[in-house]
């Protein structure tokens, strides 16, 4: 590893952390928390500062491949974090390192798995940074850097690559630093929008500010206890069509912007996942009818939860452990398939699901007419075999992480349904699973191994994977 | 599809289920049981009769490609499955069709679910039928006629590699005919030497068999009520051992036959499949250590349940259901593990994994280092590119069976560990799952739409997946 510039790079993580870490500073000014504004001053202080000095480190060699990419991205995601925790702990909202560890990343993997019983009480400083890392998180702080500097030397693409969801990651424009301002510029707009559409329904400056950083990074931290179940009917499809539109590849707002929507349209990813969560809606809001006074209720409450479920936002606005099993069911497996590559959301993602399906159609094919070669196409190119592989292999360690996380966590005691949720909950950076960490339940429950084991899946899944894996490889550590 | 071959095949595989129906037969001669020798004579008979009446078809041509041999597959067993199920209606053992389909299914699958709460009661003849549906059913019912024909035309090959497990099927020598020989004469080896262990250990002659026919086709179908729980440890442990070794890859034996022993030995699958037995029974005897009088007894009971989960043959020797969830989630891992390829056991196979396990080194290899080029070797030979993509496909259809079948049989209403380990334990073809479908509980309780369900999960699991979905597409039935 190129150990000089991956120190620069986290040097410069640092600075932002400390200059994003003013921003809860100035709610806490706001509402006169002035033990809290001291802690957020101090960590944004000895943040900055570290950063500065990382960052004058030299670089000796402007060597950047794949294997720095991912190791600086993984680093970065772990230094940010323990830094992130320490307001928790300071203002002793959390006093138990790891507990704060844990629901910092939590937040910045946009999970939204919370072991607070209880969040009502907290200073309201302290709830804007929890709720602020989903919306830092989301979109990807590396990215965030890369659309500030125009860094030179070494093939940066190769942070965007290990940060940003999915298999395959499409420059919108040859620049890597106007594709990261180009993504950044269409995130914030949209939170806007549905700031404005919170506002418009009667919530609160500060509570809408909350929401919208939870559901644009797809993350799920709530600030009420029973998250949005006592809001209104307007607000909950409110926040319903933002988390399903953050779910969104957003290649196809940069298409719709540049006025190109029949392309946009044509997506077969971004209909595939419209797709599923009709079905999905249609088979809840049948199965759990007769539980609700109303079909319009139904429908809001099966869309509020498919839509948080799929795109791995985690708000919910009623306690779906109670509902029948077979909608039960289809929220696990939508827990498992996920948003769409290239949002904030999780999970697998609807294109890696469709690229096994496709190869799966096309072996078939060849195994009934062997003598014709039907290639693989995605939106009408032809499927490049490296991507399918990858796709393969990232199943295979997907499937793997979340064995090994299955059995480790069965040593803490709890049933296997808690056990299973908890781990597709954290891996797919969803939130709430159930059971024990059903919705209206925490993490809290968990002893500290078994929340390590939780941290790494929550970091594995936002990172998919490859990232965290390579820093257990000891090639990594080696100086070159 | 070429008819008139496919056809005469399915005739000649209904004359050789009319020669098996003879030995229940004799087994209900021997009790006396008049009224159950009667309907096996009956069943063998008419199937016999149709067999010769399909047989004489005479085919139009000889082509037979891989569509025919997974067809042909997939509809042999369904048939020998609907034939074989005839005695239990007649007898009046299972009155409901779809049940006795259900059970019939399972035991050519060697899963060894069961619908009957009770077995104690039944017939011998038919208790004798149930078994060896096992044995015929764990080395394949097509390996057995091409073992005995010497059929011209057309690559039987392809019969033989739908019906036996496992990515790659190697031919033993150059004729099927003498490959299928070698298998069935091992197979057959054995089940003999089994038979004399527990002959040896004071088990009657006619139990005797039966533990062999479970065991030799890792079936599952116990004799009493609580399947092995009551027998002696020497008993359990000649079972265990004899689950264990028909989990062995075949060709295993055949290199020791021909003196290769240090070939045989080096195989990283079965070296492979050993070490993750001895893992599990390890942290299995640790876990339930406190729950057993004796080191011995919780060795005994933990090496009896991963023998027989692994092998995914199904016995127990105890209600695992109580034990620790720790215990519980090794099992449901090893439930997935499943056996070697080329033995008479189920599951994914560990040498698939261990192809998907090669495949996801090398690629982090090459993130690592992307100018060298790392070929993946097994067991020193070059993995070919053909076998890796066929083996990510069969993992992709697997987990589209599996979660489908979940939230087909959510709709019966049972919990959700219920609906996951029986959908596990029938795809699988292991027989037991948890809660509702427990080693002490059977598959009666589902209603017959879910049944089906199973039953499609059964055949899918034996004859790995692509023979069943062969007979969903529209192509497979033109004729040519």
């Amino acid at each position: 590893m190129n150990y000089s510039i991956v120190f620069r790079l986290l040097g410069y993580i640092l600075m932002i952390e400390g200059a994003l870490l003013l921003l809860p500073a100035a709610a806490s000014l706001f509402y006169g928390e002035w033990r809290v504004l001291g802690v957020f001053l101090l960590t944004a202080a000895v943040s900055a500062a570290a950063g500065y000095g990382l960052r004058s480190i030299k670089p000796r060699s402007k060597m950047f491949y794949m294997r720095e990419g991912f190791a600086a991205t993984a680093l970065s995601w772990i230094l940010i974090s323990v830094v992130g925790a320490v307001p928790f702990v300071l203002t002793g909202c959390i006093p138990n390192p790891v507990d704060a560890v844990f629901e910092t990343v939590s937040g910045f993997t946009t999970t939204g798995a919370s072991i607070l019983p209880e969040v009502e009480s907290l200073p309201k400083g302290i709830l804007f940074w929890r709720s602020f890392t989903h919306w830092i998180g989301g979109m990807g702080v590396l990215v965030f850097l890369l659309s500030l500097l125009p860094l030179t030397g070494g093939s940066h693409v190769n942070l965007m690559k290990a940060e940003s969801p999915g298999p395959q990651v499409d420059k919108l424009v040859p620049k890597v630093q106007s594709t990261a301002k180009i993504l950044y510029g269409i995130y914030f707009a949209l939170t806007v929008l549905e700031l404005v559409f919170l506002l418009a329904g009667g919530m609160p400056l500060f509570e809408s500010m909350l929401t919208a950083f939870g559901t644009a990074g797809t993350g799920g931290f709530g600030f009420r206890n029973d998250s949005f179940g006592s809001f209104s009917p307007y607000i909950q499809w409110v926040v319903t069509i933002f988390m399903i539109l953050f779910g969104v590849n957003f290649n196809a707002y940069f298409l719709m912007l540049m006025g190109k929507f029949r392309r946009a349209s044509a997506s077969e990813e971004v209909r595939g996942y419209f797709a599923v969560i009709a079905v999905a809606i249609a088979i809840i809001t049948a199965n759990i009818y007769s539980l609700y006074n109303s079909f319009g209720e139904a429908l809001r409450q099966a869309a509020f939860q498919v839509g948080s479920i799929i795109t791995t936002t985690g708000f919910s606005s009623c306690d779906f452990d109670l509902w029948p099993t077979l909608s039960k069911e289809v929220l696990v497996v939508l827990m498992f398939i996920g948003a769409c590559a290239g949002s904030t959301g999780g999970g697998i993602k609807v294109s890696r699901l469709l690229i096994l399906g496709k190869t799966l159609g096309k072996e078939l094919k060849q195994a009934l007419h062997p003598q014709v070669v039907a290639p693989v196409r995605m939106d009408g190119k032809l499927l490049n075999h490296e991507t399918v592989r990858t796709t393969n292999v990232y199943m295979a360690a997907y499937f793997f992480i979340f064995v090994v996380s299955f059995l480790l966590i069965s040593l803490n005691g709890f049933d296997m349904v808690t056990n299973f949720t908890a781990v597709a909950a954290t891996l797919n950076n969803i939130g709430p699973g159930l059971e024990l960490v059903g919705p209206m339940q925490n993490f809290g429950g968990f002893a500290n191994p078994a929340k390590l084991v939780l941290i790494f899946d929550m970091l594995a899944g936002r990172l998919e994977i490859f990232p965290m894996l390579v820093l257990f490889l000891p090639d990594t550590w080696k100086r070159f």
